[in-house]
C-alpha cells in the first residue's frame, strides 16, 4: 500500500524534516516590527525554494506589506488549498527565554521531546507538517495524490492587512474544492480535532466625554457629571443577572446547538473544573443555563477587555476626568450580524447618555462566526484518517476564538475550510519559550499524509 | 487712628513687600521631590530670619521630613495662631511656563498686575500677606496689636506626614484662642470670603481580582469571570437614579443647611451656568433635589477618580484581565463618620462580590468635615474688617475641598480655625504659570492689618 510507504518515508526522514524546520525557525520573520521586513522576505524566499524543490510551481507575491507565497501542483480531484502563516510574534521579553528564540533546539522534557523556538507551534511547525507530508508523497510516488495548492501569509500576527485585497484580486487562482488550515490544536493531549465552528468578533472602543477638561473634585464634586460613572452604568447594563446580554436584537441568529453536536461534545467529558482551576477559578461565570463547553464554543459573549479613565498612578488624585473609555468586544456565533450588533450597542449608549456627555466609537473590522460545511464528505474522511494516526479517535470541536481566514475562504472564494492542527494548550504561543511537541510535528506530518490519501480515494 | 497709619505704612512699603516675597519665591521649596530638600531648609531659614527681624521669637523645628517654622510674639489677648505653608508644587511641565517658575516677575495683564511664579498664590504670596501686615504694625507701633504666633509647614503639598505628630507633640505651645489659615480664595473677583465649612475626604482604592492571570477571551470568554464587569456592577450600584448614594448609613450625620446660611448663599447669586459652561457643561449633575451651591459646599459625594484594568494601549487586545481597580473618593459633610463609611463600602463590596473574585482595599487617612465656630465674635469682626477693605462686603462661604489643617487645629489643639484667603479661581495653582494678583497681595496685607485691629478691640 502506498500510504504505508509514505508513512515509512516520513519516519525515516524525520531528522531531515526537523533540520528543514529549524532552517525556517532561524529566520526572524516578525511581521509587526518593520525592522524585520527583510527577514519576512527571507522566510518567503525559503518557502518558495523549498516548495519548488518538491514539485510545486511556487512564487513569492508582493503586497503592500509582507509577501504571500503561492504554490500549485498538478494532480487529480479534489483540489485542496493549504493555508498557513510564516510570520511570528515578537519574542520579547527576551530575558524570559531559556534559549534564544531564534536558535531552535530539541529539548527533552518530562512530557517528551519538544521543539523550542519562536514560531515552533505558531505557525511554522504546523505549516511544515503539511509540506513534509507532500515531500514524502512526492518522494515515494513521484507525484502528489491530488491537486494541491499552497497559500502562506506573512502578516497573520499583525492583523493581515493585505489578506482580503489579495484574496479578492486573485479570486480565480485561489479557489479550491476545500481549504485546509493548520493553525489550531488537538483536543487535550491525544485527541485530534477538526474545528467545525469559529466565533466571530466585534471590537469597539467606547469613549465617554463629560467636562471639557479634568476637574478637581473638591471644586466640582457633586455638581459635575463624571464620565467614569456614566461609563460604569452603561457597561453594567449590558448583562442581566443570568449572564444574558441585554442589547436589543443581540441573540438574533443564535440557534441552539444541534443534538448531534451536543452528544459529541458530551462525549468529550470536558473537565471544566480543571480548565478553570488552572487559572484560579472554580465556577463557570457565563450564562447560567448553558454548559461550560457551550459557553466557550457556541455561545456569544460581551466582554470589556480594557477600561481606563482618570488617575491610575500611585496614591490618589481627586480628579473628575474629562474622558473615560472602555474597549468592548463581542464573540459572535451562528448568523449574528456584526453590523446590527454595533448599531444596537450605539443606540443603547446614546439612549443612556446623560446631558453633557458625548460618546465616540473606535471600531475595528468585525467578523461573523464561521460554520464549517461538515456535510462535505472531506470532513468524515479527515476524521477517519486522523483516528487511524492518533491514540484516540478524532472529534469535531468548536473554537471560542476567531480565525478570520476561514470566513474569508468562504466569503471571498466560496471555498469551505477545514481546520486541523496539532498544537497543545501548553505550547506558549505568543509567550516566551514557545514550543511544539516533537510528537505533534511527527504525527502531524503522518496525519496529513493519511488525510491526502483518504481524500484521493474519491 | 493707628490703623490708618498702619495702612499708609503698608501702601508706602508695598514695593519692598514685593521684593521680600520675590526672595522667598526664588527658593525652590518643592516638598515632594527629595532633590529639593535643601531648598526647603533654605525657605524655612529665610522665614525664621524674616520673622525674627520683626520681633517674633522664631525658630526652625526639625521633623522627620521638612522643618516647621514656629514663631511667637508677646501681646494682649486674644492670642491668634497664623498657619501657612512655604512648600510648593513641582513646576513641571516646565516647557509650559512663559517665564521660569522660580524667577518671579510682576506682569501687566488685561485684568491688572499679577505676580507670576510657582507658589505666588499657593501659598507663599498668601502667607506673606500676614507677615507684611505684622511688619507694618510693628513699624508703626513698635509692637503687635495682640499676641500672635506663627506656624509654617513645609509638607502641605506632599501630604503633611509630619503635621499631626508635630501638633500632638507640641500641643501646649501651639494652642491659641483662634487659628487663622490663609490658603483659600475670594468669592468671585472682589468679595472677601470666610470659609465656615470644609468637606471631609475618604480615599480608597478598590482592586477586584478574578482569574489568577490575564486570559485570552477567545479561549475563556463566556466561561471566565471578568473583574472589569464585576467592578462596573459594584460601582454603578453606588448611586440611585436621583444621584443619592446608596451605601447603607451613608447619610448619617448629614443635616439640612441652616436657614441662615441658606439665605446668605442665595444672596451670592451663584451663577452655576457660567461655572459649568467654563468646563463644557450645561446642567448640574448631582442630587436632583439640591441647589448647585449646596451640591459643591454642603452635600456629600461619591466619585470614581480613576478606573483601570485590562488593555489600555492602541488598538485591541482581547484579554480578560486578572485585576481591575478603581480609585474611589467620598467628600463628607456634617458629622459623617469616615470609618463607618469605609466599613459600609467594604460590606457592600463583599456582599456583591461573586464567587471566584476577591477584593483588596488601599486606604489613605480619611478626614471628617470641619464646621467653623461662627458664633465666635472673631468671625463677625473679621467679616467687618474685610468688608471695610474690599469693594464688596465679606461673606461666609462653604468649600467643597478638604483642608485637613482646620480639622487638626480643632481635634488636636481644641482651637477653632478661621479660613481667609485672597486667591482667585484663575490663579492656576498646581499648574504652569501660577500667579497671584498684585491686588490680592496688597489688599490681603491691608485686610490682615484691619482684622488684627478689629480683634484687638476686645
Amino acid at each position: 500500500m502506498t500510504i504505508t510507504k509514505v508513512l515509512d518515508q516520513i519516519d525515516s526522514d524525520i531528522l531531515n524534516s526537523i533540520d528543514r524546520l529549524f532552517e525556517l525557525l532561524r529566520i526572524q520573520s516578525i511581521s509587526t516590527d518593520p525592522a524585520y521586513k527583510d527577514e519576512c522576505q527571507k522566510a518567503a524566499d525559503w518557502l518558495v525554494s523549498d516548495l519548488n524543490s518538491i514539485g510545486f510551481n511556487a512564487s513569492k507575491r508582493e503586497t503592500s506589506g509582507h509577501p504571500m507565497v503561492i504554490g500549485h501542483s498538478e494532480g487529480a480531484s479534489p483540489h485542496v488549498m493549504f493555508y498557513g502563516h510564516y510570520d511570528v510574534q515578537p519574542a520579547d521579553p527576551l530575558e524570559l527565554w531559556n534559549n534564544p528564540p531564534f536558535e531552535p533546539t530539541v529539548e527533552e522534557t518530562k512530557k517528551g521531546k519538544v521543539i523550542r523556538a519562536r514560531g515552533a507551534a505558531d505557525d511554522k511547525g504546523q505549516l511544515m507538517t503539511f509540506v513534509e507530508a507532500c515531500r514524502a508523497w512526492k518522494k515515494v510516488n513521484g507525484r502528489l495524490p491530488i491537486k494541491i495548492s499552497i497559500f502562506f501569509e506573512g502578516e497573520e500576527e499583525s492583523g493581515s492587512p493585505s489578506l482580503v485585497p489579495f484574496m479578492q484580486k486573485n479570486n480565480d487562482e485561489l479557489k479550491a474544492d476545500i481549504a485546509l488550515i493548520c493553525d489550531t490544536g488537538l483536543y487535550g493531549e491525544e485527541t485530534p480535532a477538526i474545528v467545525t465552528m469559529l466565533r466571530g468578533l466585534v471590537k469597539i472602543e467606547l469613549q465617554i466625554t463629560g467636562p471639557s477638561r479634568d476637574l478637581h473634585s473638591g471644586m466640582y464634586g457633586g455638581i459635575s457629571i463624571n464620565p467614569i460613572r456614566v461609563l460604569n452604568r452603561i457597561l453594567s447594563g449590558l448583562h442581566d443577572d443570568q449572564g444574558k446580554i441585554t442589547l436589543p436584537g443581540f441573540y438574533e441568529g443564535v440557534s441552539e446547538l444541534p443534538e448531534k453536536i451536543k452528544v459529541q461534545w458530551q462525549k468529550l467529558s470536558f473537565d471544566h473544573s480543571h480548565f478553570l482551576s488552572e487559572v484560579g477559578l472554580s465556577a463557570p461565570a457565563g450564562e447560567t443555563d448553558k454548559s461550560p463547553l457551550e459557553m466557550i464554543w457556541s455561545r456569544p459573549t460581551c466582554d470589556v477587555n480594557g477600561i481606563f479613565g482618570g488617575y491610575a498612578g500611585e496614591g490618589f488624585k481627586t480628579v473628575l476626568p474629562s474622558v473615560a473609555s472602555a474597549k468592548i468586544s463581542f464573540r459572535l456565533v451562528g448568523d449574528q450580524n456584526p453590523l446590527k450588533i454595533i448599531d444596537s450597542l450605539k443606540t443603547y449608549v446614546e439612549e443612556n447618555l446623560p446631558q453633557d456627555c458625548t460618546a465616540k466609537y473606535i471600531e475595528e473590522t468585525p467578523s461573523k462566526a464561521t460554520h464549517m460545511a461538515t456535510d462535505d464528505p472531506a470532513f468524515e474522511k479527515a476524521r477517519q484518517a486522523l483516528s487511524l494516526e492518533w491514540p484516540k479517535n478524532a472529534t469535531f470541536v468548536g473554537c471560542g476564538g476567531s480565525i478570520p481566514i476561514a470566513g474569508h475562504f468562504k466569503d471571498i472564494l466560496d471555498t469551505d475550510a477545514m481546520l486541523i492542527g496539532f498544537g497543545k494548550d501548553d505550547d506558549q504561543i505568543h509567550s516566551p519559550n514557545e514550543k511544539y511537541d516533537l510528537s505533534s510535528f511527527h504525527r502531524g506530518i503522518r496525519s496529513w499524509a493519511r488525510i491526502l490519501d483518504k481524500l484521493s480515494e474519491g
